[in-house]
């Protein structure tokens, strides 16, 4: 189990100590979870009630918050910033260590940098290049003509088609599947003719690719991910698609071919996108909102009806179906009391 | 093909017999699609117009409805319940045999009980336990230290990240992930910094997982599947949920992290929950609806429209986005008439 | 790099060539991306006013867009189509040979036709039959009894179960699982009896499956997906459905089990389908929408309520969980002004 003292943490993270520097620090904890040895945070004022009779052995905060710590304390400006830099002291992922598993077949043709991990039954085409330092999970394929760039951990079982280039320090989980075909058909009145998929999928630096997640293959240009992405689970990136910087993509939302994601946008979990459409800069989408019109302006966008008792709801959906006719009998009733002479 | 006679079924599953106990039964069917061989059941009462014109040999119905029955019968309580029971009679998949395929990696310090199938090119780290008469598909990935109870069945390329503990009974189909790292970053303003997810994940007794299913470790805590919990095709459930017993999750179905679900749940398909939620016991959602919202109290809740043409779709959402003015107006009406005297 | 005299594209297309046949065609672009030596196509009329200012060496347009092209022109009925047909000629997939690769498990009583490409860390169990020129992508995993057709292409790392039977010309993507059991269980109060899933999946030819997609095996009858069908990535379908020919479903759909879906329908992406519920042919379901209801005449369906800025949709909302209500003031203000003697 790993330790830190408190002051070796301060020092590292380059905090303001409060406290006792020499406090052994074995974990983490929320403040209603932790217990001795563990450090906390205090984000969110709306847990503020918590910190007096948390058992943490220290907890960081912001500089207004110090008095109320009822331990150790370190002062960061962030502190769920902080929280995460604490966090990756910490990691507790198995160790990798350089070197290719004898049941992995690698092409000959294959570059491979210094402090290369290459998993068990891990499969390598033709004229791949993976830069120093990176991972490679059992069972993961990677097709012919891949770049890869400096640690980078790809998680056991990813599949990476052909030509597919990624950026630095990208970690790719489990199932994953970049590059697979983009869905394009062309119906000639009696069947669907397959409209070959010639791009490829162009990933930045720091971007993060939740398990099962796809991102297809561009149709003439290339689909691409700009640095920093944050992708979660079982997303579906559609072809020729561009997420711009920073940007973050929870569980399960689905993005039809060809939208154009700005910078810093963030699609709440299980959202959809309609092709062809654009997002400026900075627009979140809420939990299982759907965009159908693109989206020039930032702020917050949603769509939906919240959740009733469904004895409730059905009667609303009846009423929602009728809600043209509803208007248009509103509308009657103003003009008659209007025409009437029902003064205002 | 196997073949029992109704006399030996009825015994296997302690039910009365009306009819010829010798009397060969080779497989299943509805009572629409059952031929000569086959037994059927009746469970849903909108079906006992069927019954009289059934071709199936033997008919599994409650004590109100054996009169009905043209054929054999078997008398259960609950007769859907006694027809799954006969359906795992006839289980038709691939006998697996003890040991270990020469392709599987294996680590050294992996733990195998008696009656373990380990299949072909499987990898297992280190620190792996695997309970007796377990069966690990082919091309699964085993991280260091899960542990795995009895008689579980892994299809092909499952992955389970290290630390995961599964308990007995428990199948886990192609492609699910248990264990990714959940999604978790703090945002500094210009970019998302990693939370390390230093949780892992519990899963109990007799729990089923679908095919390209995702269950993410805890952030600082596990998440948690409880016993007997039934998880269908690519759910997504993130860092630090907590399922209650023998709920059921339909497919595509998206939950945020930190949810809480009750014991007894049903989620139905492609539903979603907003993150840091809780469902009581009992609690179901219909399809495709969203949860906002806590709910306390057992009973059905739904959100959405419901399906419409889109030409009268378009009008309605059109109707919907001005729904607030439309109250409005009407409550003016109704000021209007009540102060200009028309009584109620 | 491939390269085509537009002659040659022309005489293997069969289309009528206006101006240079002996003009170079080495890839193809959209009408404002392509460059020299790229032929592109017009087919929806809004994009004619890139045509004027375009690059590309050659456009495919229909007959009465001849004369609007600054270039080189080839005539097609359908210039789509004729695109598609184009785009396979560029197609950049890496040649597959013909051969079982070494790590490849391969039982001993598999029949492989002539030029199958088995690919690295393949497993393919007893009694498979695969056709000629087929490709199976590495680490992909065939079950038992599986039965696959001529000039298939099966990616990396799909997986199908036992006794799936494909037919020919079919494309697997990625991580696609055919035959996964389907999620079937009767409740006896307490908890979960599994029913033993006994069908199968049947896949006509012509089909593409897309990354990461789950089709599940039948419970008693199977689950078929007739000619022709195109299913995006992610996409689920339960036991017993039943797709028509040349219907195309888009990724993140999910349908549940015994739906019947007609031929020629389109089911937008992350629609969702309930259980048991019949679509006419010829029936498109607007992207994120729910059916709820069988429908039997063809057109257009959608769900849902578009999006809103947040605040908005806050009201609204409110406003549609009270909407029963709405109406029956509506309603009592139509009765108020009628019996209080306003002429209509």
């Amino acid at each position: 189990m790993k330790s830190y003292s408190l002051g070796d943490i301060a020092s590292r993270l380059d905090l303001r100590l409060i406290g006792d520097p020499d406090c052994q620090i074995q974990g983490l904890g929320t403040l209603a979870s932790a217990n001795t040895g563990d450090i906390s945070f205090l984000s969110n004022p709306s847990y503020l009630g918590q910190l007096a009779n948390t058992s943490a052995s220290a907890v960081i905060v912001d500089a207004s918050q110090t008095d109320a710590v009822p331990t150790n304390a370190l002062v960061a400006d962030q502190p769920y910033v902080a929280f995460a830099y604490v966090s990756q002291l910490f990691a507790e992922q198995p160790e990798v260590v350089a070197g290719v598993h004898a049941s992995a077949c690698v092409a000959d043709t294959v570059s491979i940098g210094e402090g290369v991990y290459i998993g068990a039954n891990v499969v390598i085409e033709e004229e791949v290049e993976i830069g120093a330092n990176s991972s490679i999970g059992p069972g993961t394929v990677i097709g012919r003509g891949v770049r890869l760039g400096e640690s980078c951990r790809l998680h056991a079982q990813v599949t990476l088609y052909h030509g597919v280039r990624i950026g630095s320090r990208v970690n790719i989980h489990s199932h994953a599947v970049i590059g697979a075909d983009g869905f394009g058909f062309a119906f000639d009145g009696e069947r669907s003719i397959k409209i070959q998929q010639l791009g490829a999928v162009l990933i930045g630096d720091d971007v993060d690719v939740g398990a099962g997640t796809t991102i297809d293959r561009g149709a003439i240009e290339d689909t691409i991910v700009e640095d920093g992405v944050k992708i979660d689970n079982q997303v579906q990136i559609g072809h020729n698609c561009h997420i711009g910087a920073h940007s973050v993509i929870c569980g399960c939302t689905a993005i039809a071919g060809s939208a154009k994601i700005g910078r810093y946008c963030v699609l709440g979990g299980a959202s959809g996108m309609v092709g062809h459409l654009m997002l400026a800069d900075g627009v979140k989408i809420s939990a299982m909102s759907l965009v159908n019109k693109s989206i020039s302006e930032p702020g917050t966008y949603s769509s939906g009806t919240g959740q009733m008792k469904v004895a409730d709801w059905k009667r609303a959906i009846v009423r929602f179906q009728q809600l043209d006719s509803l208007a248009l009998r509103v509308k009657e009733l103003e003009r008659l009391i209007e025409e009437e002479g029902i003064a205002r």
